[in-house]
């Protein structure tokens, strides 16, 4: 393909709605525009990365047995109803209604409709297990979208659906999207990690996280270096440690702490160490308010303190409401004398005596001991896993990486075939609910992952499975006519090759097709000059790299295709 | 692929919710499910024939130099404000409002979207021209939809857009693009005509539908078998007969024809031709009501009514307004002392007097001259053209055939650019507005045409290039290790072959087996049984014949792969 036959509008400056680097790379190398917040049209050069993800992705599904089907976008709220998600989520399903008034929601994911297509169809325990997949336009009416391709109101999904006749068979077929999960994202040349995950809104009993692993990522894994464990700081187990005896020597004394809010002013201002004190936090919850204890040095968990609470949200409680439970402002609260019910963190179990806030303006207490200066509901896993804590399954240090979550597995059983009596006739005749699994990829956030990931302060470094083009030909004079013959030979021979090339045929300055090629990212660059041409060679660069090569003209076509060869990911 | 690995759920009956052959077809196959009125799941053999149109129409994009991107389907009310279309689309555009109550539609077409996405990149005539496709979910909110994929709320379309400098340019993307489309349907395997049509509510000036023809066709369309012109009737030209001189000794004659309402009861009553009566036919418009002159044999074209209104719609008055004009129920009007404008079609001055109605119940008139008992406001082009009527390029008898619209180009000119302020700078330096075309192809619909075109009783007669699988093998006896053994080795091969079969490994009796490939209508169908096997041969069938024939096993795949190749349209 030639650069004048492409519509690539790259931009020198940095787009004004753009806040993370692959939301900015891709905009400025012509991948995609905004159209409305959340809302991206796909240029040619975006539309090709997106496709080399989904090919990748089509392949590695049909090789595991998937079959590729298309649903709808718009449904209609009946079987959301019966599924019992219209209710149940929230705004972020994007309602809507048709001319006749009648309910329907833009689809963030096809639970439902592809329940109701195998229910209709599906008669015996034969005609399980199977997998049917799609890619398709999903919607969800983010409150506040943004991050480019990261977090869309309007986005392209691969998802997949599992069925099978029971547990034990959709383990099987869980692993086997596992597995293709991890050849996909090998494939596509990127540093990941499957993570332990909550199951969420869309509910079940198992589920893992597929994680770009970038310093940028939203999300928090913790690993094991020593025995593989990995899982979502949210997800991740916290091993209890060894308890010990309250001291009940301990004298309760309130200390004048004026201005004193935080752990850090208060672990300096009495000389203690953060782990010696405890945080009470108090929430809101769809019952009564609850305190949560934890230690100075950690974090509350907001999805273990939900499954605690049964499956109730649970928020901060704003300032009132703490002045009002506790007689104090925010930064004083503790558990003694406190009204509300008391959740407390396992790490508590490990202390013998306690500081804590007094319900009291400008005071703490120290010397506080549980069970006799105040008795929680309690003891719980309630916080975010850190890096050092020990592995729950092997006691080794656990890391903290970041990561960006590009697919999602979740083990459904029969949430949804139950309400929906998706059921099939087994072996005895009996009618039983069939047993789902469901697997999400987001196909832009991969790209924009893969960016994340793979770019410097020059622009986007495409690993070369994903690049719109693997190679880029630079004639640096155009107006020169053997500069411009020796590059079309190039790239003629270069497309002989197989390698996916561009020519970059503008009547531009070799400065500005320098930076447009840094910008873009394409992993080999190959550039004629004047120069290069009396030595009959080309100069060769691959984009992760700062030296160039000379290579001689002739040679050169099959010396990028050996390189990229190398390059691209082949998996037995 | 194995038949036992695809979820191919046939059916036995017709469903009841369809209408149209090819609805009722889709749904037996097995390629399509409904979800709501209008709107489809396609299952793994309907993507497969989805994709194969898809595939098709991309090369011959690309061959045309245009180029794939991706834009939203969400899309804020704002740019549709700004081409005006937001109040002038009908409720057929899908209006919603997101969680922030700002109003969205769901595009049923993208010339807005595209026509931003150009106008802030486009600066100088060096950047044009250019074409830039997608094939994307569109959604229209049909008040009825119905016949499956031909008339839904959401489905596939290919659309492009094209941007030149000027007129003469954009007549020369036009041009590109009509080749394309004649090409894409070609390679689709499918008999066509390209007709020229009405601009309709894309506006623009000039257009042409591409029609696959079938008797079934919802479009009537005339085509002139000597010189080739083609137009869809509403669009088609009718040549002006010679005029004639009114017959000024006629008599105006009042005659009693009791309950005679119609031409036909009117002719068969009086012993007087249809083309010596004419209906006179009341429309309410946007302004005043409107009587319109048709000779008796002759159909009103609303398309060409509503132009020479200017614009405004013309609907049918209703039986109270007919009464209250005419002061006579329907059946019954007549121009003679009708006080509304009277428009007359062009035919009407080929007739020296009259048969009408005399807007008195049970009488009509005869005798009635033009000018002397009534004054039409003018003579026009009002009427649907017909089998028989003159070709208006060279005289010779129109034919009428039907057919289903698949593909319409539009030259848009600046109807988008001008309001949108799309312009660049010629190389005078001066702001010109960028002059475009559209050009759509329902994807979803080929297919349904398709079938239209090619089905008999038994089911669909894929035409090669779109069916799901090129050949089907049936091992009859699959319990027989010989027969099944020898099944898969042919299998093999004619995968070898590169023809894309599917093996059906079902353990079903051979009666399902024939049923099935001849409802699914694969071209080619090998029947395996212990039978030929004993010959050492396969049963050859294809799909639009009627005979079978004996192939020697080990040549089976050969002449299956040679005689595919000489079916499928490879064009220059």
């Amino acid at each position: 393909m030639r650069f004048t036959n492409l519509f690539i509008p790259t931009l020198r400056e940095d787009p004004a709605e753009a806040e993370v680097i692959s939301h900015i790379l891709m905009v400025r190398a012509g991948l995609i525009r905004k159209l409305a917040a959340g809302i991206y049209s796909y240029l040619p050069l975006g539309l090709r990365v997106l496709r080399k993800v989904e090919n990748i992705i089509r392949q590695e599904m049909n090789r595991a047995g998937a079959q590729e089907i298309l649903m709808p976008a718009a449904q209609p709220a009946e079987l959301w109803r019966e599924s019992g998600r219209w209710d149940k989520y929230g705004p972020e399903l994007w309602r809507i209604k048709d001319r006749h008034n009648h309910d329907y929601c833009l689809a963030p994911t096809h639970e439902e409709v592809v329940t109701d297509i195998i229910r209709r169809e599906i008669r015996s325990y034969r005609d399980l297990p199977f997998n049917l997949y799609q890619v398709q336009t999903k919607f969800r009416d983010e409150i506040r979208p943004r991050f480019g391709l990261m977090r869309g109101r309007e986005f392209i999904m691969k998802d997949a659906y599992s069925f099978d006749r029971d547990d034990a068979g959709a383990d099987v077929s869980y692993r086997a999207m596992y597995e293709a999960y991890r050849r996909i994202f090998a494939r596509c040349g990127l540093k990941f990690s499957a993570v332990e995950a909550d199951t969420g809104a869309i509910g079940g009993s198992f589920s893992h996280e597929f994680m770009v692993l970038a310093e940028t990522g939203e999300e928090a894994v913790v690993s094991c270096p020593a025995c593989g464990y990995a899982a979502n700081t949210e997800k991740a187990e916290i091993r209890p440690l060894d308890q010990t005896i309250p001291d009940q020597g301990a004298v309760l004394t309130r200390i004048l702490t004026p201005e004193v809010r935080t752990i850090a002013q208060l672990s300096s201002f009495l000389g203690v160490s953060p782990r010696e004190i405890v945080k009470t936090i108090i929430y809101k919850t769809d019952d009564a308010p609850v305190a949560v204890l934890v230690r100075g040095d950690h974090e509350v968990n907001a999805i273990k303190l939900k499954n605690v609470l049964g499956g109730s949200e649970a928020d901060l409680a704003d300032p009132d409401l703490i002045q009002e439970l506790t007689g104090a402002p925010v930064g004083f609260s503790g558990p003694v004398g406190l009204k509300v019910k008391i959740l407390a963190d396992q790490a508590l179990l490990a202390m013998s005596r306690l500081v804590t806030g007094a319900n009291e303006r400008d005071y703490h207490l120290i010397g506080v001991v549980p069970g006799r200066d105040f008795s929680p509901e309690g003891y719980y896993d309630l916080r975010l896993a850190q890096p050092g804590d020990p592995c729950p399954r092997c006691q080794a240090g656990l890391q903290l990486t970041r990561g960006i979550e590009v697919g999602h597995t979740f083990k459904l059983g029969t949430k949804y075939s139950e309400p929906m009596q998706a059921t099939y006739l087994d072996e005895q005749g009996r009618d039983r609910p069939i047993v789902m699994g469901c697997y999400g990829i987001g196909v832009g956030r991969t790209a924009a992952a893969a960016i994340e990931q793979n770019h410097d302060a020059e622009g986007i470094i495409w690993p070369v499975p994903l690049a719109p083009f693997e190679a880029v030909v630079l004639p640096l004079q155009v107006q020169d006519e053997a500069v411009r013959d020796a590059a079309e030979k190039l790239y003629n021979s270069l497309l002989n090759q197989g390698v996916e090339t561009l020519l970059d045929d503008r009547d531009e300055r070799p400065g500005i097709k320098f930076k447009d090629a840094d910008l873009i990212g394409f992993p080999f660059r190959l550039a004629v000059s004047r120069k290069t041409l009396a030595q009959n060679k080309v100069e060769f660069k691959e984009r992760r790299d700062a030296e160039t090569r000379l290579f001689d003209l002739a040679e050169a076509p099959i010396l990028v295709r050996e390189r990229r060869d190398s390059l691209l990911i082949r998996l037995d």
